[in-house]
């Protein structure tokens, strides 16, 4: 008999996970990026704001597994799946065959039916979207420096960040402390520290995941590190000058869009009917409806537990998701029944707002302030991938904590690729 | 009396040496640079070849002369300069005029006249290049291994450095290393271990600069390392298929441009005769014929000395330069008779092959081998600029050492941005 062959999409947290719990398995596994290295997705934000840089959050996909001989890694793009055939098509014209596919591609920024706004309002999901971002959050304060019109010089030190998740509220806290400290006295003819952050959120409160309290506690550290937290303000517009919202254009040079994420479009060429945001509703066990074989895993998926409870897109789910398919292959193929539904296992929520500030709720315990800090700061030194990454990513944080000073500082392409 | 207005153009060794020099001079500096940073240009290497992340070898302008109080820095290219006028011309249309100007906006690769090689054997001398040769060398071996063609495979796992100086060495051993070691296992279809990397010079032998014994030492050692060094091979043609010397044609996928460079084309605007490689040759004090308000220094300098040596382009000469243009100018405003010419202090010459082998000539003094290598080691350990880099250099290299790998094997950029 061949051997089972397993095409795994994507090599986020669902994929990974997905690949490594079936190291053991008798299959032979091929996992397809589009790019060569695993993210730790949820430190991407200090990639774009300086305090990391991109290796210290990324780690080659072949390194990862190189020692898990089932399992060959390709860089490619996945262009369709052509499910009747049991069969993936790719961006070089070639094509796999497959017995098992799982689709775990994951979720790109969305703009809500305004890709007019992309390039004026870039997101946050890669790391050459990081660095985009970087380029323009540094080149903000260069513009202003250079500029002689006060009006101009004040639009290029206002900056917007659009919508309040977690995303949202690490950007805008980060900002508010880069400008406030990391830059000062570096200018002659502007002072960082009056650079103006606001964060735009279209629903009544920040952090809409957390509970009430911890919204308002979060919006209170936001503001005492000098960020505009503006609720109820549905972004209607967004150009080179700046944004409009409840009619009101607000000028702002640099905006960042932290507002919408919608699935892979990957899951367009399975043929099953999407939910709002593009993502999938698969079965109980992962499957998607009609077809046992294909699973869907992480932020392309949509999970409706037994409670009715959708699964948060957050990356233990994204990681729970990946083991249990794994899980559901292995019973399959050694012929035990299936095990029961998956079900998410919430083991809290995390929120970092900036210097020693941040919202926690852990099984009912809800902390903020200065020991939430310290407890998002340990979970995530502790779940970063390999050694040499958390070694480098705590003694960044140490000096940039003493110093104040941000690491990666440097910017990279061209100096004109901007909005302007 | 208006304060003496001092344009510095180039943030590089001798543009900041210079500008450090003057910080208790009764003037007024602005410093212009494209870029942001100041660069660590010895390890320029380890960044494309995925040893050092760009922040590591990188510093902002402005961090580092933030408490500088006579120094303005501005992000801009010069487009050029006026000397009539003293008045420097910026990219953004504005202008900037000067009492002293000092130009040292270094070199550039240069393609002799071949400037259609460029797209097909990119160079080394910023950040984005550097990282845009770490995506195809990486991207190379991607290639091959989904290549079917055993050929075109072949042609993908060919990699040539075209020029043996420092650069070229350095690339192909870490090269090498990276393909003998540092991706063992990691591919199912291919042994990265089978790709050639071929270092070809034009003249009889590498590293020009140091004695002959220690050429054919750095030639042996890159030799065990698994290069193939040939000399004697002037480069004739290079498109993306390979390239053609002594009338052959040689196939290789990845060609790396590290043979030549030429002054920046600033100068030109100068009015003065340029030498071939586009260097402004300067009197004595390092000021340009003519225009006694005018220094040139660093690699845009071609500075003959009395025993009718020129300084070589290597950090510690543009480094004194600098200094000495500071002197020149500190003496001026002082009433002071000018220094004697300028002389090169030659503390030695270094270069490092690769894994534990480095060549070494200081004084008189030769080594080649390991303790070449510590010696190289410590020395650009010790002239990185700012603590944390310093640490975090010596950590990637520290686990790099005992483990073969490399920390910053993150292909970042479009993948699709090669030649091929």
């Amino acid at each position: 008999m061949a051997t089972h062959r397993i095409v795994i999409v994507g090599g986020g947290f669902a994929g990974l996970w997905a690949t490594r719990a079936l190291r053991r398995a008798p299959v032979s596994i091929l996992l397809i990026d589009r790019a060569n290295h695993h993210l730790f997705q949820p430190l991407l934000y200090q990639v774009a704001t300086a305090g990391l840089s991109s290796p210290d959050i990324a780690a080659p996909l072949r390194h990862i597994l190189r020692g898990q001989e089932n399992v060959e890694v390709r860089l490619a793009t996945v262009e369709r799946v052509q499910p009747d055939a049991r069969r993936v098509h790719l961006d070089d014209g070639s094509s796999v065959d497959y017995d098992t596919l799982l689709l775990a591609s994951g979720a790109t920024h969305a703009y809500f039916g305004h890709d007019d706004w992309a390039p004026f309002a870039p997101g946050l999901k890669t790391l050459d979207d990081a660095l985009l971002l970087r380029r323009r959050l540094l080149l903000a304060f260069e513009h202003a420096e250079a500029e002689t019109d006060a009006e101009k010089r004040r639009a290029w030190l206002s900056f917007a960040i659009v919508g309040g998740g977690p995303t949202g509220v690490e950007l805008a806290g980060t900002l508010a402390e880069i400008a406030r400290h990391t830059l000062r006295r570096e200018f002659r003819h502007i002072d960082p520290a009056s650079a103006r952050v606001r964060l735009v959120e279209a629903g009544p409160r920040i952090l809409s995941s957390f509970p009430e309290l911890l919204s308002a506690k979060a919006q209170k550290q936001l503001e005492r590190l000098g960020v505009d937290v503006v609720t109820g303000s549905p972004v209607e517009a967004i150009d080179a000058q700046g944004y409009r919202s409840n009619g009101l254009f607000v000028p702002a040079r640099t905006v960042v869009w932290a507002a919408g994420v919608a699935a892979s479009k990957l899951a367009r060429s399975l043929g099953v009917e999407l939910d709002r945001a593009g993502r999938v509703p698969v079965l109980p066990d992962l499957t998607v409806p009609g077809h046992p074989e294909i699973f869907v895993a992480g932020d392309l998926a949509t999970v409706i537990q037994k409670d009715g409870k959708p699964v948060p897109g957050v990356a233990p789910g994204a990681k729970q998701m990946g083991s249990y398919v794994a899980r559901v292959i292995r019973d399959r193929l050694a012929g035990r029944p299936p095990p029961p539904p998956f079900r998410y296992r919430d083991y809290g929520n995390l929120a970092t707002i900036g210097r020693m500030a941040a919202v926690v709720d852990v099984h009912g315990l809800k902390l903020s302030g200065l020991f939430a800090w310290w407890f998002w700061l340990a979970a995530h030194v502790f779940f970063l991938i390999g050694f040499r990454n958390r070694l480098s990513v705590l003694i960044n944080w140490a000096i940039a904590y003493w110093s104040y000073q941000r690491a990666a500082r440097i910017i990279i392409g061209h100096k004109n690729d901007d909005a302007g």
